[in-house]
């Protein structure tokens, strides 16, 4: 693959830096933000650990921690590889909700090694976002985190796309009058983000989703999770809304689309089938990882999440990050742009919202 | 103790952020930085691991690293209380050395989880710089790091404090005509800080370094490093120079101090004996932590490191810092301003040239 030079220029040096939030250029500030001053502050926290909310950058910032064994659609090519896409991440989430995101880059596979170190290091972090852990070992270890952790966890593969494929879902079904609690809808791949994407669905309209994968593992996992086993030539013919998640570019022929059909493609960087090509075939609306993007969600979940303190991401979290983005979206359009900084705000709004309403947020933002 | 409001001010929201070097503010910038784009970059970076040190900010990024134990002269008050200090630190680094410096707080205190857990995130970073690690048990964590890790490791409260201390020993001497060789120095206090500066002037003047502290096992480590036991009496009777580093603010009383005696009080946030009073005790110099900083060290001697891709922070790199902080001093100061941009400019250079000549250096830093 030859890489453009327009690219690796915006990758040049990384893509993040941390930086000091004022400048230190005299020795009156140094004596304040160092030694002396500083010992009053830490001081401080020690007698009221509440008070590292205010005077540290802990509860704005989240761990974007990863393995590097499902990077995009790329696999297994270890974390520093990884790395251009966490700092993407991490730049992001500046960008686009003031949050400090730090990449993580960890040295094991092993589920239980990365969940202790996780936890060893947890004091840092307001959150953690897991990124690009393969499946079936990310379901174990983000559950355990959840579990164990004071800090919220989310991993964005299973819940970021989840969230922003309801979104794009409850409009494309607007428009095209399709009823979500009726229709037919089918999972092809049930890796991290296919399951979770069935189960979220499955969730919000009651509607029992198909799916169908490589492995037998995966097809359980799906069916333990209220899904219905399929095969890939069923969806492709029956269902009227497909989301495909496979990892495996090209992998659906304009033939087996089917007329009217909403086509899900969202393996990154090359689509299961372009929406270009699915639309010159018969379907009605087609999205790729481009425009579906978790993008749309993870920044606004994260700034609801931290804003009210949460200790956890529920269901009624997501489910309103999908509909505020869903709301947010132009009219006749599926989803907004993702870098509108309207689009996060409103997400933040409503998780916030549903944070405190579902009982999980321990404060309201103090101002 | 009553906490300035001024101080305060200085520390809220923290006093570090991790921001976007540049502004993703169109889908056709998303589009590189992120997905599409930022695949290339990812798998140009799997086939040539080097390429990590080009386009993504790991080679000049630093974890600070701590497990609350030590934190400044105030003791194990827990990461979450040391946090101020490693904001501090991190933000210096960028400030004065442009390097990111990227906090790291651990729930453990158990040594080989603590160089467990480092060695697991270690593809994320640069170096590691350890920060506030009680003694005896940073001793035994720096060894153990040093030797596993392929990045290098520095405790700042023992490496950077000793070079600056070497630096303003070596212009306080020259002005009060003392010979390090063969003047008497005594420690005060035997822990990270301490047991390392003793072993690093023996190091550079070859002269033996008298020590005296609360425990029989730091004086025995003392004596294995080449120092010679003694007491707090002899060393305040008969010592040209004293250096105290106990944790123990105003430990010297002014009648102890011999006329003539250099004298380095280094406890934060309250020294042994304040400068001030130890002049007017009849010592012809004195020091605090303030004036004695280590921030005078640690950004200079990570800038040198870096640029040269160094696997170790050597004796010769560690000199060669002392030296270049002893001779940009102003003519009849012992060190320079802590703040001044070319005190760290001049620190990078000599400690990257020691590792290349010293052959601990991977590169000469590419423009």
């Amino acid at each position: 693959m030859q890489v453009s030079d327009v690219v690796l220029d915006s990758h040049k040096d990384g893509k993040i830096k941390v930086m000091n939030t004022s400048p230190i250029t005299s020795m009156d500030v140094l004596g304040k933000v160092y030694t002396p001053g500083v010992a009053q502050v830490c001081s401080l926290i020690h007698r009221q650990p509440e008070m590292a909310d205010k005077y540290t950058y802990i509860p704005y910032s989240v761990a974007i921690v990863t393995d590097g064994t499902a990077i995009l659609g790329l696999g297994d090519i270890g974390p520093v590889a990884g790395m251009p896409v966490m700092e993407g991440k991490a730049a992001l989430l500046q960008q686009l909700v003031g949050i400090s995101g730090i990449p993580i880059l960890l040295n094991t596979k092993d589920p239980d090694e990365i969940v202790e170190t996780v936890k060893r290091i947890e004091p840092t972090f307001g959150g953690i976002q897991l990124e690009d852990i393969a499946s079936p070992r990310c379901f174990y270890i983000e559950e355990r985190l959840a579990n164990e952790l004071s800090i919220p966890v989310m991993h964005d593969d299973q819940k970021g796309t989840a969230v922003v494929v309801l979104a794009a879902l409850i409009n494309a079904s607007k428009i095209t009058k399709i009823d979500l609690k009726r229709a037919k809808i089918g999972l092809i791949g049930l890796g991290a983000s296919g399951l979770f994407i069935g189960r979220f669905i499955y969730q919000y309209t009651e509607n029992p989703v198909m799916g169908t994968a490589r492995t037998k593992a995966s097809i359980n996992r799906h069916v333990q999770a209220g899904g219905i086993p399929s095969t890939f030539n069923d969806i492709m013919g029956q269902c009227e809304i497909v989301i495909a998640t496979t990892g495996v570019g090209g992998l659906i022929e304009p033939s087996s689309v089917r007329e009217g059909q909403i086509i899900f493609a969202l393996t990154n960087p090359y689509p299961e089938i372009t929406p270009e090509t699915a639309i010159k075939a018969g379907a009605s609306m087609a999205f790729d990882g481009r425009s579906v993007n978790n993008l749309l969600g993870f920044p606004g979940i994260w700034r609801g999440t931290l804003d009210t303190k949460s200790s956890k991401i529920n269901y009624e979290m997501l489910k309103a990050a999908a509909l505020a983005i869903a709301s947010i979206a132009d009219e006749g359009m599926c989803v907004p742009i993702a870098i509108d900084p309207n689009v996060h705000i409103a997400v933040a709004h409503a998780v916030a919202k549903a944070a405190v309403e579902s009982g999980v947020a321990r404060r309201n933002r103090e101002s």
